[in-house]
């Protein structure tokens, strides 16, 4: 039970749930979690070039000639970037920042890699890099930064749009939202 | 019981515990609302210029000499204008369309009155229109016909931004609207 507490949203009734169904009705099922969780461990590295999780050195989208070498897209969590792919509208490349600048945390520049984006970026194949943090301060801080970064470089540095979401209605919308959305009008 | 019905959100449960309530505990606040009621519905007007609610001949925005001309927002209702008023980050005026088109229901441009939108947008003053319609598919329609009304002519017309909203997390947006977010990048 102590052991499933480090699970997230794990509480000490969900764990002591938990411990009693797989010894009393699924020890197949404990087994298998057991061995997955040791094979992941051992196995999962590092992208060497995306830095997100992969089994191989690199992993299946920085390894695959169809996407677009041109755009880079930086998200700042392995999560984050499976929500951009499901929207099927991206074909680039990614960059995983395992994070976002938090200097209150102690979580710099460095620790979230971005020193090793900004070489990654200047390969001269990535044309434009697309920030895609979080609209959080420590999202918004962190696209701030690397917009900073880039600023000298023959790079373009785009933002994902902040706005009104899609089937909206101004009544429901928070005015903090709403006032970003007036001042990022765009013509019709 | 049967007349409270007309009130939006309201069943026969809450119709059935109101009644008895001012009936039993608060016949001054039935005698207010009654009367609160009647002369809402013999003063309360169009405003002449924004079509919005008033009880004078112009509505005490349009009446005021600090708001901006220049500027005119277009929204769906009454309380999309007060959303836009609370945001306080807009001091232009407004037009209330006091709906949307939708053909299906046969509300077209002339039943949201948007021949009296284009006369008002017309008067030499207003530089720019900034539409404010809801992001369903039928503000989206009532944007586009909008645009498309005012094309050929020495106006600017805007849109309020689409995207992701303010503290929004990647992990948590619907995909449509982190599609439309990418769509809509800005640069940095």
């Amino acid at each position: 039970m102590e052991a499933l507490r480090c699970l997230p949203g794990v509480g000490p009734k969900g764990a002591q749930r938990m411990a009693y169904h797989l010894l009393q009705h699924d020890k197949p099922g404990a087994q298998r979690l057991a061995a997955a969780l040791a094979r992941a461990l051992e196995s999962i590295r590092r992208c060497a070039k995306c830095n997100s999780f992969t089994e191989e050195a690199l992993c299946a989208l920085c390894a695959s000639p169809r996407r677009d070498a041109a755009q880079l897209c930086v998200v700042e969590t392995p999560a984050d970037l499976l929500m951009m792919e499901q929207t099927l509208a991206y074909s680039g490349l990614y960059f995983v920042l395992m994070g976002r600048l938090s200097p209150l945390d102690g979580i710099g520049p460095k620790e979230i890699g971005l020193d090793v984006l900004q070489r990654r970026a200047l390969d001269g194949v990535v044309k434009e890099v697309i920030v895609a943090t979080n609209f959080t301060n420590e999202g918004e801080a962190t696209a701030h930064y690397i917009g900073e970064m880039f600023k000298e470089r023959e790079l373009k540095v785009t933002r994902i749009a902040r706005g009104i979401p899609v089937g909206g209605e101004l009544e429901y919308v928070d005015s903090g939202t709403l006032a970003q959305a007036l001042a990022e009008r765009r013509p019709v």
